[in-house]
């Protein structure tokens, strides 16, 4: 079949097929094959930097004509130096340890038979990500590195340069041990060619979406390929009665306001009542300081002329920006209350002096991270000592919080014996 | 609102929100009263042994005026004898390790804070599944032992059974820390009435269907819920160029005849073209003697005049009776290419004296299970010293093969420090 004449449909079974080929040779590699099809990755690369950031102004310049963002247009750009950081990603995702091989488990049972459980890659993996070419290239190698295939579906908004930068992966590995097809674009640019992924069921072991609330949604709810769910996060920060107030204090602002476009950031705070008086009042001059907009409940606007007033929708929505809802509560259980209602069960934190109320809090709250008497901002796998992240889960089935390497696996069991049978 | 004006979907939310609303209680509760808990059902089970009976006699009576067969009303039918080992059953559970609390990792970052994974529950559990009462207890008895509140949906069939289990169970439970709200029997019994479990995302954390292969392809492409998909067997025994002859024959007739009503037992057996002329007579001889039909392929069917030819669909299916199909191949990798297209990815098994074709089958073969000189029937959490068993995983996330406590929980990320904050 011509590649001219075939539908968007048809060429997307062929990429997917392509890459589930592809698992077969890669699936069962040791670590150096891999690591050195990373480096070669990673030279491509740099050698091709000029291509790359010429196809990269093609995607810069048409999103600056549909009038988009300049923040979202920083996140777009490529340069020389953004490429040559995107090179050093790669090189030392190869530094890490590969989870592949890993003996989980294992024992002799009773009868002789010699029983292990190792990890295995998942197969294909399909990423849907927002507008950030770097992504393409994590992705895939975090992917490879694990030993599986991937199939990449990023923002149209980086159409070009996504093209150019997989052109440059698959043929890097041309030269390697793993097979060139691993690593593939999804075809297409419209809403409408997600769905193929969607239906994949069989050819894509599971799926990733990154990115926005809507459409993180509309793939959990139309896939019938299982999907890891990553990324939504209404983060809380909870005073307690028994919090040191400027420990609080601390907290609250690097939480909401250190880099506040980030999942892990607080989009709510929550204090106790019998600690109001000597926190709010100071909470809300240092938010101010840092220009945070305060969205409250009557308690707390009746400490502020400029709080504006709560509404359900402040309680529930992921601001992303120097916003913070906040409300006063009764008791650390009302607390929890409010967090399992309206969060998005990512991290939530709580400060307090008691060791029962950490204790209570820490085991009532049921979420991805609960951090005691530390900022909100702390989930994430760099600072876990991941070394690499492919996001943040936010479901609890195979995967919760942040997602390095050994979240991209699944598990075989061996088990090898000499004849034996069943009774 | 009266219980006769509910709608069937009103009635489901009902339960399944009483569900949500007892993991509040369950799910921080350590060991000592999830015990004691699964001990008062077990006692209660005896002391209504008349009632269950009785219940359990309208279900076999209604199943034999459909002229269900015999097989089946078997697996329906309880009597005081196996009331007991039902009971038995759940103080077996009782006595497993909690694995609600363990720490699965641990650090202290660079930075100070003290970091760990803790293995929780997943919350509200959903179980559909086949015309076998005893599954009833056995499911609800792992799920709260595991700290999860438990959504029942078994065949209408033994819908009487059920409904008396459930009610004695719940009723056991009001003595106790465990709220009975953490046991619910999904109201209906059509097949409509499984369509309110696999739309209530966010009120149940995964699914956990098992019996027939229609049904569970139904729910995996129709659930919004996750789901963990389980107990389809097409398993494989490939005898390879290299095998003991004796041990080969004695691990198929194992693997196919031992309990073929199983998912672990044999549906295939592929045969190196160069051991065909010492393997295939002795097997075809010995599978008549056992009373299995075989379906071969042309090389196979020159072995032997009863040989029925097999299709396409004969390499496909799960037979779960005493038939078999069968053919040769040309290399042990064709037979790895014949267990991946055909297969089902729960359990393949090869015989081989050589250490590099075992090598090369564990590795490329993609199952749940990789069996080297052993029958498939190992595959199982029993034989694997899990202790219990809620079904066969034959999908890659989350839980892969035999699950047992541990399959049946999440992990929670928990971090703690003195103010700290991200710089």
């Amino acid at each position: 079949m011509e590649r001219e004449t075939m539908t968007e449909a048809e060429e997307f079974l062929a990429v997917a097929r392509a890459a589930k080929d592809a698992t077969t040779v890669l699936a069962p590699l040791p670590r150096a094959p891999k690591d050195a099809a990373l480096h070669a990755i990673a030279d491509a690369l740099v050698a091709a930097t000029g291509e790359i950031v010429t196809a990269n102004a093609a995607d810069v310049e048409r999103a600056r004509r549909n009038g988009t963002s300049e923040s979202m247009i920083d996140r777009l750009r490529l340069d020389a130096g953004r490429v040559e950081k995107i090179a050093a990603a790669v090189r030392q995702v190869a530094d890490l340890p590969d989870p592949i091989g890993e003996v989980v488990r294992g024992s002799t049972l009773p009868n002789g038979l010699e029983l292990r459980q190792v990890r295995v890659p998942l197969g294909v993996i399909g990423i849907i990500y927002e507008g950030r070419p770097n992504v393409t290239v994590d992705a895939a190698v975090l992917c490879l590195k694990s030993g599986n295939a991937v199939l990449l579906r990023g923002s149209s908004s980086a159409h070009s340069s996504n093209t150019v930068l997989v052109r440059i992966m698959q043929e890097a590995l041309e030269g390697t041990e793993v097979p060139a097809g691993a690593v593939q674009l999804v075809p297409g640019v419209t809403r409408e060619s997600v769905k193929h992924l969607l239906r994949a069921r069989g050819l894509v072991d599971v799926l990733i979406p990154r990115g926005g609330a809507s459409l993180i949604k509309s793939v959990v709810e139309e896939s019938a390929v299982p999907v890891i769910e990553t990324g939504v996060g209404n983060c809380h920060v909870y005073v307690d009665v028994d919090a040191d107030v400027d420990m609080a204090l601390k907290i609250l602002i690097n939480a909401k306001a250190q880099r506040p476009s980030v999942c892990n950031a607080a989009e709510t705070f929550l204090v106790h009542a019998d600690i109001a008086d000597a926190f709010v009042p100071k909470a809300l001059a240092a938010l101010k300081d840092v220009g945070v907009t305060v969205h409250g409940d009557e308690r707390i606007r009746s400490y502020g002329a400029d709080v504006e007033p709560a509404t359900e929708d402040d309680f529930t929505v992921e601001y992303v920006s120097l916003d913070i809802a906040a409300a006063v509560v009764d008791s650390l259980d009302e607390a929890v209350a409010h967090i399992r209602r309206y969060g998005s069960a990512h991290t939530d934190a709580i400060v307090t002096r008691s060791q029962a109320a950490a204790r209570r809090f820490v085991a009532t709250v049921d979420s991805a991270a609960v951090a005691v008497n530390a900022s909100t901002r702390f989930t994430d796998g760099g600072e876990f000592g991941f070394g690499a992240e492919i996001g943040i889960s936010t479901q609890k089935l195979h995967a919760r919080g942040p997602m390095g390497l050994p979240e991209l696996t699944s598990t075989k069991w061996i088990y090898t014996g000499d004849g034996h049978v069943r009774l």
